[in-house]
């Protein structure tokens, strides 16, 4: 049996290793899971309930851009950030996932050339992967990324999507500076290129102030703005959306439409009513402190323990820590020594050509507090024990 | 911005149409949408009240081939109706549409051939379609596909997929024969072709036995048997699952998760505790009185008003009433003159080549009796209308 040519081609993104829970014992610094303990479940419910006691409706057929109320509703929170939006310009996906697939199918071909940063969010290589593209990784600095690259990128030529998370970006947590969103934006108007914008972690700051999204900053209409629900409300509902210029936002309507006709009614409605009757920015609120305080155990944990030899990220916001290595200690060999006690992302997964191998995301959200100084003493005692290793090894070479 | 050949080279699938709500004073027939007033509220109500209550797990990420004992009790019920399935061997995915994109997404290159029906269900051209395949049309009979021309089709080489809609196809409403069902088998191991057997009204027959899916009497693992929620439960809920052999169903499993992650385990665990407190052949059985009495309706009112030049189909299950006019009979512009009044599907939309002008499909079961027997006098006027028209020029011409 024959298959198609992107199948032939394809990697195992490991995405599904990536969402599993963790194993007895070990503590997982692997996903970008939330804290369940602060799911506003409850409250939920009572969307639920609402929603399906009024009509039948929420169990019917009913559009393929999403559910009119709670795409108003999100305008109006996006208008808030100070992101141009209406209720016709938002498309509700299947979490933000849904909306990489297919901002990819919309503007991908084999071949086609993808701007992405290095490291990145695997699940973004793994979305627009499939529509077999050349990706061209920029690394990243603290304040985003390399834009000499990125010009130099775009002046080569056939490049169709820049693939960038300016706000806590996945996984490095740095924030791209106005000067480079600026840049950005020239650029895109220049090559006349399409910017997806992927924020899901842009309302969970930890201090300092957000600059303005690329799609405020976007004067003509090169950028996709997504975000999604589930970071700041729980990943089981599986709810996204996407904003732009309204000609692309339709044609992503239908794309939607052809690939899965509509995302839940009755999840957008459940949804629709917890916003209209709770107040979401006092819970981001609740998330923000809690994950503040995660965030500062696992950085001072790790400071702690490891030399200064090891880069160590403090993030002003996400969900996660960064480690990068002395060049030669290799993190996944680290995560075979270690991972029957605590797991985390090597970098390998976080570049398109998997050939940068001594860095480490840690997500910080999901377990609790004394979970996290644990698995800090359990990965700092398996990294300084690789660099004795490589260190002793070096020596006696030497 | 330069965009994809995929979407430079598509056309509407017009899908958001035809699932929207009735317009005042319209009967639709358009949409396949179930009967609301048959949507088990209140017990589904209770599966998400049971899978809320019990565990924070219902709104954390989970896994992208779906909720394991959910997928157990899917696999229970393939098996009773004959059909190999284990937990493993089933993928739970956004409705069935999405298991079509997800197959498509397996094996179609641009250029690949695709075996359907004419007529067949448009969705299934807009999810295949977005892989650019060229679409092989084989008219279907009372008894199903020509077996003839889909063998002279595979041996033109090529193919890479046939679709059909073995049980109550969409939207003529045949079944197809045992007899079919064998010779396409062994076309398919002949060729290596995969069959993507789409099963979405086989539970809902109303009169005489199921004949075996293509999936029992599969002996090489050449099909992938598909079915939904939508029709025997609740379209709101998003929910299908595929089955077939386990390599296969691994690789859509990535593929699934490379699209949108996972389907919402909320929802999955909503229908697990649905299916266990509830008997849902029971609600079936209540859905298949009121189905056939409904598809009586609507057969009995369009033969008592139409002359004998017109086919009408009579149903022995499913969603769908098929019309056939005498050829020269355009039947959008019959929509064009009724469509105030009721609404249809076109055989336009029903064909890749959307050249087939003289075909009617028609829905009923979302209307209740009495819009049914209206919708099918107001029908009945604009096709003798347009009849008396074309036929009164012809005498004229002659």
């Amino acid at each position: 049996m024959q298959l198609a040519e992107r199948i032939i081609n394809s990697k195992d993104a490991g995405l599904g290793n990536l969402l599993a829970a963790p194993k007895q014992n070990q503590v997982s610094f692997a996903g970008g899971l939330p804290d369940p303990d602060l799911f506003p479940q409850r409250e939920l419910n009572a969307g639920f309930n609402r929603a399906l006691a009024s009509t039948t409706a929420a169990l019917q057929y009913s559009s393929a851009a999403g559910y009119q109320p709670l795409r108003k509703q999100l305008a109006a929170r996006l208008v808030a950030d100070g992101v141009p939006a209406s209720t016709e310009s938002v498309l509700i996906t299947q979490g933000a996932q849904q909306a990489l697939d297919l901002i990819g199918r919309l503007v991908l071909d084999p071949g086609a050339r993808v701007i992405v940063e290095g490291p990145t969010y695997p699940g973004a290589l793994a979305a627009l992967g499939t529509y077999e593209p050349e990706f061209c990784t920029i690394p990243v600095h603290d304040d985003g990324m390399d834009m000499a690259q990125v010009a130099a990128t775009l002046a080569r030529g056939g490049v169709r999507l820049i693939y960038t998370v300016p706000d806590f970006q996945n996984p490095t947590g740095t924030v791209m500076s106005l000067a480079k969103r600026q840049q950005l934006l020239a650029l895109a108007r220049k090559y006349d290129v399409l910017v997806l914008e992927d924020a899901p972690y842009r309302a969970l700051r930890y201090r300092g102030t957000n600059l303005p999204t690329l799609r405020q900053l976007d004067q003509d209409d090169h950028v996709l703005h997504v975000g999604s629900f589930s970071k700041i409300l729980a990943p089981g509902l599986r709810l996204g959306w996407v904003t732009g210029a309204q000609h692309i936002i339709d044609q992503l309507v239908q794309l939607k439409s052809n690939s899965d006709l509509e995302s839940s009614t009755l999840t957008q409605r459940a949804v629709s009513e917890y916003l209209a009757h709770n107040d979401l920015d006092a819970h981001i609120k609740v998330l923000r402190r809690n994950y503040a305080r995660k965030c500062k155990t696992m950085v001072t944990g790790l400071q702690r323990q490891l030399p200064a030899s090891v880069h160590i990220s403090d993030p002003a916001g996400g969900f996660f820590v960064w480690l990068e290595l002395p060049a030669g200690i290799n993190s996944e060999t680290v995560l075979a020594q270690v991972q029957d006690r605590v797991t985390f992302v090597p970098s390998t997964t976080l570049y398109p050509d998997q050939n940068v191998k001594n860095g480490m995301r840690l997500a910080f959200t999901n377990p609790d507090e004394a979970a996290i100084r644990r698995g800090c003493r359990e990965l700092a005692a398996g990294i300084n024990k690789a660099m004795r290793v490589t260190c002793g090894a070096a020596t006696a070479m030497a």
